[in-house]
């Protein structure tokens, strides 16, 4: 039998607030076995770009990384959210190791094409190294990821920390039983946004073109759902998509997505 | 007999300069065995912190790390200096993980006391992590470390790169034989510093007496050679100053520090 492996994405909402943040990481050290962190970003960057007078550039509504916009993000994300994560962590017992994709080239990844749109430093993910990833775990550490890759030729790309965790559980379910774990300000998919506990306890690809239908899902929800379906045709074992709360083994109000 | 493993520390000169930092970077990637690089951040944090409007604060002449130094410093250094040169080291083929002290709980240290001079969030060293140090190099790894370490607490520490080179290279010493490398902007200690080519080839215990007796070792290399000497004396095998030529094996021309 496979051994359990607990892949959690954390966003803007948990980084961003330092108490959510300290829960967050308590329960998360207190999780047993083998774990891997994937944290985004969030506002800080936004806030710090906004600091040094470099504009956000959008395209269409899409977020554009130039020069500038990729060394804040390198800056913020690398350096100083996954930094003191990290330290936090270390606090809390857990023997964390803070990375990019480049760092042991983990998550190798290419400039997204030019088509209508020119995102610039954005990477699609290629592949994720096993090989340094177990070499990691194998070592009792803990991979805290932040969301950057690299195209091998020297250039760190942004990538979506959402894809990443996806990328990785999918890559590391050959050698374990994967768990991906998306947190988010919401207890679950809401059935009534109105409603913080209308949490829709499972959803499978035939109650999901229900909730679609009925227009449950919404835009924001899309993306998040079409990747926790791409994992498990993938290969990832189990996918949940919850609050903080959801690593603490005495909640059961969250939401999983199965084939 | 013991395997040899090399730790090399490069400075702002290296760093701030991208041509330099290429050269360096290819040289490093051409030197066989298992290496542990270590950089400092140079003017790059400067730069930043008089962009963000943040001062630096000065006291009797030294620099003093406060919360905002410290994020600046934690941003350029484990962020923005470090993802890119892994980046690059990774396109040269070589597998670097870019850390913290506080990754891998690699460098604890403790807040250097309040005495006269309060220096804020600047840590002293008190232990080297050998175990995750030895993970990484058997995985075939290459750390990368910059000049944060952590006190245990959750707390990220400003702590001197020549200092965290020299803590390494006497971690390790048990297990390697451990050559420290100081790579500056000179070929070495120079007799006359008008001379770049006046290179002191050799310094040991008695012939630096004579040397700072003769006002040879100038204020600026007191503290790098006594960091030599500090290194020699816990079990590091050899110490050599010199400029980015050192690690060349066909460069003959640097100053190697002797018991």
């Amino acid at each position: 039998m496979k051994q359990k492996l607990a892949i959690i994405k954390i966003g803007g909402n948990v980084i961003e607030n330092q108490e959510e943040l300290d829960k967050f990481l308590t329960n998360f050290s207190k999780m047993s076995g083998p774990r891997i962190l994937v944290h985004g970003g969030g506002k800080l960057a936004t806030q710090l770009a906004t600091r040094l007078g470099i504009k956000s550039k959008l395209m269409n509504g899409r977020r554009i990384t130039d020069v500038e916009s990729l060394e804040v993000i390198t800056m913020v994300y690398g350096g100083l959210t996954n930094k003191n994560i990290v330290a936090k962590l270390q606090s809390k017992n857990i023997n964390a190791i803070g990375l990019s994709g480049a760092d042991g080239n983990s998550i190798a990844a290419h400039k997204r094409p030019k088509k209508e749109i020119d995102f610039g430093f954005v990477g699609d993910i290629d592949t994720v190294n096993s090989t340094t990833i177990n070499t990691l775990l194998n070592g009792n550490l803990v991979p805290v990821y932040c969301a950057l890759t690299h195209d091998g030729s020297g250039q760190l790309l942004n990538t979506n920390a959402d894809t990443i965790a996806s990328e990785i559980a999918i890559g590391m379910s050959p050698y374990f039983e994967t768990t991906l774990y998306f947190c988010f300000e919401k207890k679950g998919v809401l059935m009534d946004i109105t409603d913080e506990n209308s949490v829709v306890k499972n959803i499978n690809p035939s109650t999901y073109k229900k909730l679609l239908d009925e227009g449950v899902i919404t835009e924001g929800m899309l993306p998040k759902l079409e990747n926790c379906f791409h994992a498990l045709k993938n290969d990832v074992d189990n996918v949940c998509i919850g609050d903080i709360g959801m690593i603490d083994p005495n909640t059961t109000l969250f939401t999983t997505i199965t084939k």
